[in-house]
């Protein structure tokens, strides 16, 4: 709990109609998209660098704990103010594109600009920025740079990492720090924009990200293949990817999420089917487009695909990534509580981590739906737990997802593959990271904010 | 100096035959590209990463500086043994390609693998490593990894640290880390292979390297467009990459650089000309390459191109190619000492760079040819001091050379696009950083190494 006086003199920093510790914005500020909630002592909306500055050496002077926070959209409770303090809300006057600069292919932008803004507002000039997480419509580029968001082009375009040149931030102690260049090589110093990118808020607050855009692909095309059981589905996945093509997006639906959308939308989607695999491939001219899809359909032929189809509309490729895109909320049928991670693993492994589910699922009785990013061997797996009130039940759910966690990392995997550790994830560290790893992340820790008043309580430090 | 008692214990380790103390060691170990001396104390190869651990941690018990060197091939000094101490040679026991994953494209190396022989390796089985510095016949994939190195193909395919998915390597304290994954998407934890990318092994001694790998694309050509001034030239580069083609290079030489090749090679090149674009395009099919080129002579016809050639043979491709791969050795013939720099600035910035460099030419007297990657807004400026052997000359060519520096900044460059800090530019880190940055940095090299024992006195901090 902030003492008063300190509230007051944070107040004072930015003014009444910007300080709120009123129960209305508590509690507004409580949650995140892991639904759990921890209530903050207040809520600051700093006007501009200055007073992010400001606010961060009073609180570092008196050890006062500070959530910068974006759109709140993370699934692993990295915007949850678990020891309380200070959310540092970016929304109100960090939302700006600042530049696109069409000379250098460069755009810079506060960091609470929402992600699928910043899409439209540079596609309508001819550019392209590929990362797309799901929570696009809701989700901040400073959140995206936070958790190294990643999404459904990544197979093709890479993560936000690959898109962050530069970066302004603030330093606990209140300094402000430039990490980058608008420059696409630059070696002078440590690649301090490189640790900042998915430290989730625990090393300093962001207040300007440089990012890379790319010229806009003149035409893209998808196309569906239906397989018949998920293993060939997943050797389709890596060969073909092998093989020398490299779409855009590679995600699959197995046969429980087909189902489960065919179950609410009515899609016509084949229910027999083991899996189906969605992909998009894109370029500047149509032989392009033409060769890949082939290359593709003979990759998936190769492995069992039993359908293919290319979209032949705009209508028809609407049709094809609804399926995909509704999966996550169409899964609900089989159970109340979603227990969601993103464990991912490289592609080639990804017929044994699917079989290896099968397994856990059959072991604790619970439908665990699995779709997502194959392309990048990013598979959202779904932990379906019938009654979110009985503990027994939710218990064998999280050892189910414990289970599965192990799995990744033998086959190579990570816990994560964009949503980050943050407070969910924290409990596993420990199965992928040494004790001497995890005291290097203390390390760095330490030297970035020796008082730890950055996002307190998470990633397992 | 290292005490005999020190030198005794570590030989231990690694046995004699690991061991060096004798002249002719120090001085095959005192040197790098730079041709500066400064001779290490012994020079140990350790066998593996259990021995660079045990040698680490005696290393940082007793307070002894420990250089890791990898090709010893840097132009910033990186691999200067300032301080005396051990040079841990990699070359012996730490030159295997350890696995070339077909499956999920990826490859895990050790660290003093050569750029070329691993690139050469990858392409024989269809696959294609991009990032190619200019030493790439003798630099190691970890003195690359350590200095973030470049090439020309950055333009399209990034550099070094767009390649490398994790790292193994062995803190000062001895301790064995594991930084990152095989896997494209990876948020668990900070990003430590992020930061150990570009710390010219003042972190942290690398021992193995996971890196992406691309499909090889199966069809490539080259051009050149001649210009009759820098300034169209620069203004030619930015606007075909701004257009919509991303070429794989696209490497310029002004006059003095054509001049230079022409008297030493005699091949025919444009003298009379302000500058020479030379490009190469790849993709997997005939029609995606003649769209690029057509769009390159395009943007270059409209920003004062004379003259644009396509080379239509393997041969005349090799002739293109010569005079940018000489450019380097020719322009020796304006000076004997060569005060060589890698400054990059926004690619829309060159013209503005390049009439900035030639009023810094005529002020102090000095040629100053400039040639490199454009395409990425990397130039190497070459200040030609006519006597090596003059301490006045000498003076004020590192004169011009700050003046180039501060030139570049003010441009929103940075003072190296991929030679380094390491010795060389150390006094010019001020220019670039403030106090709390250079704070920063000091801070991260003490999480990673409080006793100041890996390559000390270097990167200004």
């Amino acid at each position: 709990m902030i003492e008063v006086k300190h509230q007051k003199e944070l107040e004072k920093i930015v003014g009444s109609e910007n300080f709120y510790n009123d129960k209305a914005h508590l509690i507004a500020y409580c949650y995140d998209a892991t639904k759990e909630r921890y209530e903050p002592d207040c809520i600051i909306y700093p006007r501009n660098e200055s007073d992010v500055s400001k606010i961060l050496k009073y609180c570092n002077t008196h050890k006062i704990s500070v959530l910068p926070r974006g759109g709140g959209s993370g699934f692993t409770g990295g915007a949850l103010p678990v020891n309380g303090g200070v959310v540092l809300a970016m929304e109100k006057h960090f939302n700006q594109i600042l530049e696109i600069d069409e000379k250098n292919l460069i755009a810079r932008v506060q960091p609470a600009v929402i992600n699928k803004h910043f899409q439209e507002v540079v596609e309508k000039i001819g550019l392209f920025y590929p990362p797309d997480p799901a929570s696009q419509e809701y989700c901040t580029l400073g959140g995206n740079v936070s958790e190294n968001a990643g999404g459904m082009r990544a197979a093709k375009y890479g993560i936000t990492k690959d898109y962050v040149m530069a970066i302004r931030a603030v330093l606990p102690n209140g300094e402000i720090i430039r990490a980058g260049k608008k420059t696409i090589k630059d070696v002078a110093g440590y690649n301090v924009a490189g640790i900042l990118i998915a430290s989730e808020g625990s090393l300093a607050v962001i207040t300007e990200i440089t990012l890379k855009l790319i010229a806009k692909p003149k035409i893209s095309k998808s196309a569906m293949g239906v397989f018949s059981d998920i293993q060939s589905a997943m050797n389709a996945v890596y060969k073909t990817m092998a093989g020398g093509v490299t779409p855009v997006a590679m995600e699959f639906l197995d046969n429980l999420s087909i189902r489960a959308v065919e179950e609410k939308f009515h899609k016509n989607l084949p229910i027999e089917a083991g899996a189906i695999l969605i992909t998009q491939v894109d370029g500047d001219i149509p032989e392009q487009i033409k060769w890949q899809l082939e290359k593709i359909q003979e990759k998936f032929t190769e492995n069992g695909c039993i359908d293919f189809k290319i979209a032949q509309s705009k209508e028809e490729e609407e049709n094809l990534w609804f399926a995909r895109r509704n999966a996550s909320q169409s899964i609900t049928v089989y159970g109340k509580k979603k227990l969601n991670e993103d464990i991912t693993v490289p592609r080639s492994r990804l017929p044994e981590l699917l079989e290896k589910i099968s397994i856990v699922s059959k072991k604790y009785g619970f439908k665990i739906p699995c779709f997502g990013h194959t392309g990048d061997g990013n598979v959202h797996t779904n932990v379906m737990v019938p009654d979110d009130k009985d503990e027994e039940q939710l218990k064998r759910g999280h050892q189910a997802i414990e289970e599965i966690f192990k799995i990744a990392i033998e086959l190579e995997g990570t816990l994560s593959g964009e949503h980050g550790i943050g407070l969910s994830k924290a409990p596993f560290m420990s199965l992928a990271f040494t004790p001497a790893e995890m005291e290097l992340f203390r390390s760095i820790k330490r030297a970035f904010d020796p008082n730890n008043i950055l996002n307190t309580g998470k990633m397992g430090l």
